[in-house]
């Protein structure tokens, strides 16, 4: 029954990719409009392209000198599995495809959505959302098919007769978790080198353009719309793609290695191999239901925004209650011991899940209160803006925390049959949950990023001249994109911080391999106790290494980690001011020396800023990008694996509060603008607005740049500890 | 011997204690200056008191509730020590006692600061540091004298032939350390409520009189000049005395805690009794030298500003250097059986100081490149410049954060001898470092309340209309006052962050106390092994209660702890803002309807905008207070002993470095104004200069009241904690 189940998994990842591919053709048929539009679609489309190209060799280089990296250690010293480098690369090759696939869609999409917001509304919707699923369905399809390919040829590859029986899987599911690390490397530098670029031109565009030219939005006037507009595409479409693909593959290899773990040692290899594949199952399902929820979103005619909110809504919201059903059917099915308890871990995940979203939406929706606040707080000048901003960010992470909190505790705790010594069940139940949370990302990454393709066919508007109705539309199909952004970042951030926790518990897996290769037997821990390697649970490692809170080593690893995150922040947020200043300067200087652009007469340089921005971004992404990548095997090298799972631990509590304020943060500074701008507390160019401007442009880098990097740092670290866990294993100082 | 060295402690205080007396004698003799100044100086001293006086009757109300809550659970329950309610009161007493002595005298000082200034700046600068010194003398005299009686107190109460000879001092030094519960309660309010008071002060005062009515800071017809002055005395003195009262304290308490759990079980009562009182002889001799460098503060007539410094440098230096010497001497002389190490650790605890404060001045001052560079990010705008003060304030969390991991890593190996397994004396270590940072504080604290004398003395010389000459000179001296500000600033957080770790270690402790209180003998621990609870080490709790990091109790603590530093810091941002606005209002108001102020025909309403800060402070210090006591009791009673440990560690780390950022970003905002000011990049009444106000006004919360009040919660927290052990250990629901 359960080797006929796993074949759903792979069926699954082909039929998302083949509908992507359906999307994407009836998408391409679609008219790009006039000639001005065709050239400005193009503009941009050149500007993301060669942008990912210039991206793509920095990264590769750095995928270059990494595999060179393993494959010593692999080869030469025997401290890593000699499988490590090749699925690292294959990681980092299908993360990197996610993003250019879907940014390659979204560039073609956004004219054509202008184009068709010129018929109706509802036609600019159906354009922009299915082009947006090309994304959603490429990212679940691409992992899920990356996922069985491995684990079919490690089957394969890997002897049956190994050390016990139980073993073969806990050594597939570690070494399918290194391919994790080749994706989250992947997705740090299009997440950072994307939000760098993105924001810089934002920044740029909005700081000469609106407050000192007083021009509009996508004016095209100002010389950094265009690469405004291609910032959107590399960093909110490209970035996003390779950072969930990463999140998603992610959780459904951690849980898989928790699975295996949680029956090491047992006789009935059939049990464990179902606690494996039951994430994989649960994902294919979620693929499954997520398509049915895009074919679900459909509106009337001359749909009212309140409505387009609730169609789309009415996709996702359906996905998830059949997903519910589903898997308490597909686990039933797969005869899992605990099934319910396991399907009670899915329900939890998604609840979680909602929870972080509606709460995003509270504090970041000028429909409520503190985002109308913190507009009024502009009536005393924009340094209230900023406080009151960083105070609303702040408190916005108590809800968050408390779910994220309940998730954890719940999901352990009946994961575990109610019993919290019950560990290893207990971890998988967290697992699970990241899952069950990541399980309908088709649909939610679809919603997700038809919200940049709604934006750039907003700016296509604009610079096409199209006029006040069509303007309209897209500024409707925008402002709905915003509302769905901000929700599918809660949920990055809440399914990051709990595969955040099933990757820790992945790396005390390693540890054990790790201790295996050298020729370890028994553990003996420090209050004289000896167990059989093979048998050993968590907390017997933990034991072993003294990963107690009174282990100096621990503490100092996880001052470390809460260090790591806002120096990783900081980093990010000094590297946009800089690319910013750039950019500020040159449209400055296009504005002074190019006479004719003011009036119009003359056409600014465009290519010059998206130069700009992609030089700044390239040259700033590397530093804090290798700076996640070495921090885990320097903390290791020092302190060992108590100084690891330290870093981890204090790298995953204050990065997770620390994203959710700085996105909380810049989504409400973004809307209490855009509640000024209709008409409140003084409307479009009062002192309010000026104020309010001056927030958004501070909370741009916060929610765009610095908070989502911070996601896969927080991953990356972990999956850096795990496949260098042989390294820290074999030395360390102290 | 010990003995008699033992009579060296109250022997300090009372001296220190004396000589505060003559100080502030010597300064009440000179003359307060004109009739002007000495009006507006009563002005800002009837408004402190005032202030104070509303502040002591609301903690005086709390207060109330927390000896009667206490009192339940000591004499209902026996949950707790009897001598609980009692010790807490006095705790908070001495700390109220020495914000508000500290206060008196600053506000008696700053007019003859100014007064004296007329004559020579050498004078000035010798009565405001020495008023300063009345401060840092009164808050270590009156800190070991409360130590001194109740080890005098206690050791008389409390029977010899307990349950075993070594658990009589356990049991006096768990005690005294609720005496600093009390103390950092009164801190906590002193911080948010002074720190509340004086930043919407000076924030409304600069928003409408500097930007809007463009007349310069401190000038008499601004209306919230006199409450921007009672700020600088209500949250820069008496909050300041408060807290670092209570840093004093309870670092010397929890390692004293330490030395007598290091020898739990041992027969040596002589050498558990000299461990005990290592830390407070190392504090005694610290007073000593602290005089001795308070008297070599003298500097030449004519003296420039570089001179200043550096005698008030040598002051500082020649502490340092005695108190290293004086270490080795005194714990040789007192016969410590590790002595070497021990006097080692004091090293390390000096030297980390040293490093956090040399870190702070290279991020924080103008004359080095990061805050040149925030300066000149204001050429694009207040927003660049927010952007690039956020990312100056994570940055600078690198450095301070090495330096404790060092200091951890390094006191714990060295006092255990270089065995990570001997874990008692390690954290004695730790904490042995925490006291050696903190034995100066009688001369580094005096350099610390200087400042807002001299701030304060400026606004006297400016608003009584004193010349050119004698603002310029207070200007110097308030210049002077601002470098020793963020040094102290550095200073009192990363002995927060040790201290912080001692009580950690402390609370496990108090768990011994509690489990035996409720008649437990033995430990057994989640992997079988039995020991004898009067003889279990640190990790034999960690494993009792399982704090591993694979525990999703203490993970979830350790979230909810990360959670809270930042819930607090944006709770006391939006009071800020709060409080800012209503103060804006209000002077806006005056500005509009009182039409001779701003031609200095009449005087502005200095009263009502007193009133308003009170009310804001009073009202919005309440919540965030409550939630830091509330927060440890809830989180034991939902996840027990491994939730509590892990909230402590949490809110330890990330607020730790949240800390960091907040003082750095604020103090490198500040100063970055005033290198506009100076000139550069325009200066005053430029572009730049404009939007650097901005940075300033925003960072003004950040490092006076958000900043500082992070390091009270991370100790109020511990605090808490140790005193509610009994019920934690009782009950929990999980």
């Amino acid at each position: 029954m359960e080797n006929i189940l796993f074949w759903l998994v792979p069926s699954a990842s082909i039929l998302a990719l083949l509908l992507a591919w359906y999307f994407y053709h009836q998408m391409m048929k679609e008219s790009e409009g006039t000639a001005t539009m065709q050239t400005i679609a193009s503009h941009v489309r050149k500007g993301a392209m060669s942008y990912l190209k210039q991206q793509y060799k920095i990264v590769g280089l750095v995928f270059l000198g990494l595999v060179a990296f393993f494959s010593i250690l692999a080869y030469g010293f025997n401290l890593q599995n000699s499988w490590v480098p090749i699925a690292f690369l294959t990681g980092g090759f299908f993360s990197g495809l996610s993003g250019f696939l879907g940014m390659k869609t979204a560039t073609y999409a956004s004219a054509r959505t202008a184009n068709a917001a010129r018929t109706s509304l509802n036609k600019g919707l159906r354009i922009a959302f299915r082009s947006g699923a090309v994304m959603g369905l490429v990212v679940v399809g691409l992992g899920l098919l990356d996922i069985s390919f491995w684990y079919l040829i490690l089957n394969a590859a890997i002897p049956d007769d190994i050390l016990n029986p139980s073993a073969k899987l806990c050594i597939i599911t570690t070494t399918m978790l290194t391919f994790g690390m080749g994706a989250s490397t992947q997705a740090l530098f299009a997440r950072v080198g994307g939000g760098i670029y993105t924001k810089a031109a934002d920044v740029g565009a909005d700081l000469v353009g609106k407050v000192e030219a007083g021009i509009p939005e996508d004016d095209p006037r100002n010389p950094a719309t265009i690469a405004d507009n291609v910032g959107d595409n590399v960093g909110d479409v490209a970035g996003m793609g390779a950072d969930l693909y990463e999140s998603y593959c992610g959780s459904i290899l951690a849980t898989a290695a928790l699975g295996a773990a949680a029956y090491i040692g047992t006789d009935d290899i059939t049990l464990q191999f179902k606690a494996v594949i039951a994430p994989m199952l649960i994902a294919a399902v979620g693929i499954l239901l997520s398509i049915i929820g895009i074919f679900s979103v459909r509106t009337k005619e001359n749909a009212g925004i309140k409505e387009l909110l609730r169609s789309l809504s009415f996709g996702t919201n359906l996905s998830s209650i059949l997903i519910i059903l589903a898997t308490f059917g597909i686990l039933w099915a797969l005869q899992l011991d605990n099934w319910i308890n396991i399907s009670c871990a899915v329900i939890i995940g998604l609840l979680v899940g909602v929870i972080i979203g509606r709460s995003t939406e509270y504090y970041t929706s000028q429909s409520y209160k503190p985002t109308q606040k913190l507009s009024k707080s502009g009536e005393t000048g924009p340094a209230t803006v900023i406080i009151s901003g960083i105070g609303l960010g702040m408190v916005s992470t108590t809800i968050p925390v408390l779910a994220v909190v309940a998730g954890i505790i719940l999901s352990f705790w009946i994961a575990a049959g109610f019993d919290f010594t019950n560990v290893s069940m207990g971890l998988y139940g967290i697992g699970i949950a990241a899952v069950g949370m990541l399980s309908t990302l088709g649909i939610t990454l679809a919603t997700d990023a038809y919200g940049p393709i709604a934006d750039n066919a907003g700016g296509n508007a604009e610079m096409s001249g199209l006029g006040e109705e069509v303007r309209k539309r897209t500024d409707a199909l925008d402002s709905l994109g915003n509302t769905t952004a901000a929700t599918g970042k809660g949920f990055a951030i809440g399914s990051a911080a709990l595969t955040g926790l099933a990757l820790l518990a992945s790396y005390v897996e390693e540890i054990r391999i790790g201790l295996t290769r050298m020729g370890e037997t028994v553990l003996t821990t420090s209050n004289g106790t000896i167990i059989d390697i093979h048998n050993a649970g968590f907390t017997d490692f933990m034991y072993y290494y003294d990963v107690t809170l009174m282990n100096p080593k621990v503490l100092s690893g996880m001052f470390i980690g809460a260090m790591m995150a806002f120096l990783f922040c900081g980093l990010t947020m000094n590297a946009v001011g800089r690319a910013a200043g750039h950019m500020v300067d040159e449209v400055r200087r296009q504005f002074r020396e190019i006479k004719g652009i003011l009036t119009g007469q003359q056409e600014p340089d465009y290519a010059r800023c998206v130069a700009i921005s992609t030089k700044g971004a390239q040259k700033e992404m590397v530093f804090p990008s290798l700076l996640a990548i070495i921090a885990p095997i320097f903390t290791g090298l020092v302190f060992g694996v108590p100084g690891v799972i330290g870093l981890l631990i204090g790298g995953l509590s204050s990065g997770f509060v620390l994203a959710i304020f700085m996105a909380n943060a810049g989504g409400a500074w973004d809307n209490a603008k855009k509640y000024v701008e209709e008409g409140n507390f003084g409307g479009k160019g009062s002192e309010v607005h000026h104020a309010a401007v001056v927030g958004d442009t501070v909370g741009d880098p916060f929610k765009d740049t610095a908070g989502p990097s911070l996601n896969i740092l927080i991953k990356l670290m972990s999956m850096v500890a795990i496949v260098m866990a042989g390294l820290t294993v074999a030395w360390s100082i102290f």
